[in-house]
């Protein structure tokens, strides 16, 4: 990604980690149990160049580490480190929101089991603190204690139109 | 996006909606309320080609959709349809990671509040049928309907790795 946002917001931050056509499909194969550059490589379609630069920016931001599988002949092999691992939540609800919305039911390429029940899993959603499904319709936001002078511009704007 | 994903892959499929550095903050401004070509120039500071690509492709994607607004001496107004505004739950993912792993705690730029009871919105989470939070690696994934050869025989390796 030639420029990045520069602006305080958690979501343009996040894009300039994994905002592009490849990067969160290297993570889901990382999920996956891909380790090698040849995996990632056959089950992306990515090309080897780029491959090479994301799988290097994943490691640079702590999404990835290298790892040595000496059995598999390989000093090359990248795991999920907990920052990584903690991305799972964000592809769950994309894969949901493509099976809902882009593929509908009865279409799903991929379903979700969790592994000790073999039941399927749940949606993923935002919950009330009683643990009841709301919307963003239903939030407020604010600043936080990270926000610069354009967020709190920003926010007060946005809750005037709401 | 000059080239598509083409192989049969929620994620992948997603990623071809809005797989770029500019599509999330788009509709993040959406949810915070711009309708307007001008607010969404102005909020995210994307270029005005890019941006009028960008919202034609999520009004043919059916995320956005144009309105009217004859208040405001305009027929260009956008809003997020059912299909954007499920989108609420990937963004606040995101937002939420990018919070504890991008930012850390105390820094967030944006807090959100459940309006009702003016209470932290909790965390996105995993979870199992009963409620408990669980993470990918208590999953199984398996073959769904809308599965190509291609995609089982990814799925049974991913099996046989775990």
């Amino acid at each position: 990604m030639a420029h990045k946002h520069t602006h305080t917001c958690a979501v343009a931050s996040a894009l300039n980690v994994f905002g592009d056509r490849w990067t969160l499909l290297i993570i889901r194969e990382a999920f996956y149990g891909a380790t090698r550059f040849g995996e990632f490589l056959k089950n992306t379609g990515i090309s080897k160049n780029l491959l090479a630069d994301r799988l290097g920016k994943l490691v640079d931001e702590g999404i990835l580490e290298h790892v040595e599988f000496s059995d598999r002949g390989t000093s090359h092999a990248y795991q999920l480190t907990e920052k990584g691992r903690a991305l799972d939540v964000v592809m769950i609800a994309i894969q949901q929101w493509a099976d809902k919305h882009l593929y509908g039911e009865g279409h799903e390429p991929v379903l979700c089991f969790d592994r000790k029940r073999h039941a399927p899993l749940p949606d993923v959603a935002l919950k009330d603190a009683r643990g009841k499904v709301i919307s963003f319709s239903d939030l407020t936001v604010e600043p936080g204690p990270g926000a610069d002078g354009r967020t709190k511009k920003r926010i007060a704007q946005a809750n005037l139109d709401a």
